[in-house]
């Protein structure tokens, strides 16, 4: 786990899909830290534009870095989910041309290597990249019960199970959760990420596959190895609720690795539908 | 990789859904072995009567060992997908009150534990459990190219990485399927199964989170200790309708280890979809 990090200039957020570039930024400007977002049009929420602010389209590299430069920010945080570009509709600026060798280099490979790829252009540019748990680490979820219910001792057999998936898995560059019922591995994240996976378990569960009481945890822990400055793991309200639809008990995330996008909210989701939330000490976890 | 069993008495194939129960029939009468198929009721298809059979319900266990004794098979297979049964509408009968203890077991654990103990169970009675593959190898996919299509190099490098994802899960139990698409995991098979893996691939097309011309493989391989004889992965035709609306390029199987459930028809559905199909010797690739 990394250290909380001290920047002292105006920091960046290079914002993609969601609410956490505003959680972020919000949690930056309580630090007293001056913020800039740079905001993906047709991914970032219109949101971003209660902060200073810059909206930029895939291609329009130069626009970004003259936003970066105009505010002063050699500090940045990348967040937010974003579609893959479909470079066929991308109108690349004179600054996308300069970076076109490393943009065509995006559409293959594993999610890390993408991302690391991308973390590495902005360093070589001069760049500082942080993870938004560096910036602001109150967004992470910390070690311990954060709801009400605790785990059954069956829930801790599932919560062992489906982090030894997660492991097992990371190391091939896949996917950050699973989900695991009474011993047997339900479902695995991959590109379809956790609402999807999710919803396949509620599926499951309509058509007669899994039956009984609540039963199952969803595990969400880093890739080891994984990028996370800017693929951190994240949670929200809608996880705990998707949770409960799919039939689960609980939601364990590896502690200190998994954003919390809304921390009161997320809390107060877990305990309206009676599920577990816990913090796991990921390292502890063996295989 | 198992021999081929000889097997001179009568054999039992107890049949769960879709077409492979008939085709296995169909097989194994041309072998000239009598058979006698005992179905059960709400799984296996209507097309089964055409053999010799006997229908029975979940928890009729009495009736299932009268038939297996009446119809003279110390032999048995057992084909066929099942759901898990809602154990509250089940209507035991005298036999299944003795195999109590055992039935409630089966609601928990792996996939792999639970079919095990399936085994274990019948081979405690005497019987000898067969998988299809064994009494009748001609259903199985063998090594080198099936379809008139061919693999490129990229292709080639995503079986690998496809076949390294299920080798990994496996040992946790887990699948028996992945799809990778220009070296990134797109799905990976959990209790879900080919399809919903294959439909979640041609979502992530449709949504627009994967793009651009023909790519990818599925992979299908045994879990590592898979108990194969009861659960040995399968494609048929509409695998390979269903790879092509996901966009993927072709499908990779473990040679001698994957059941073709209707082998002209699978290998004519590659060929009309221009999809490449080819057995891979899943002990030669390594991790």
């Amino acid at each position: 786990m990394s250290e909380v990090t001290k920047i002292t200039g105006p920091l960046a957020i290079i914002a993609g899909q969601g609410p956490l570039p505003c959680v972020l930024a919000e949690a930056v400007a309580a630090h007293e830290i001056p913020l800039h977002i740079v905001a993906l049009r047709g991914e970032a929420d219109e949101e971003i534009e209660r902060f200073p602010h810059t909206w930029m389209k895939w291609g329009e590299i130069g626009k970004l870095f003259g936003a970066l430069e105009k505010s002063g920010c050699n500090d940045l945080v990348i967040i937010g989910a974003v579609n893959r570009p479909d470079f066929g509709n991308v109108r690349p600026d004179f600054g996308a041309i300069k970076a076109l060798p490393f943009l065509l280099g995006l559409g293959k490979g594993g999610d890390d290597s993408v991302l690391s790829r991308i973390v590495n252009y902005f360093e070589d540019k001069g760049y500082r990249v942080h993870g938004a748990g560096d910036v602001a680490p109150e967004l992470l979820a910390g070690e311990g019960m954060l709801s009400t219910k605790t785990p059954s001792a069956e829930d801790k057999t599932d919560i062992e199970i489906a982090f030894k998936v997660v492991r097992a898995l990371g190391r091939l560059d896949v996917g950050q959760g699973a989900i695991v019922a009474k011993g047997r591995v339900l479902a695995v994240e991959a590109a379809e990420g956790t609402d999807a996976m999710l919803q396949r378990c509620a599926d499951l569960r309509t058509s007669g596959r899994t039956r009984g009481a609540r039963a199952g945890v969803l595990v969400k822990a880093p890739k080891p190895g994984q990028e996370e400055r800017i693929d951190m793991p994240t949670i929200g309200p809608e996880t705990l609720r998707k949770a409960a639809a799919a039939g689960l008990a609980g939601i364990a995330v590896a502690a200190g690795r998994v954003l919390l996008a809304e921390r009161a909210a997320t809390i107060e989701a877990a305990n309206e539908n009676k599920l577990f939330l816990v913090g796991e000490n990921w390292d502890e976890i063996d295989d």
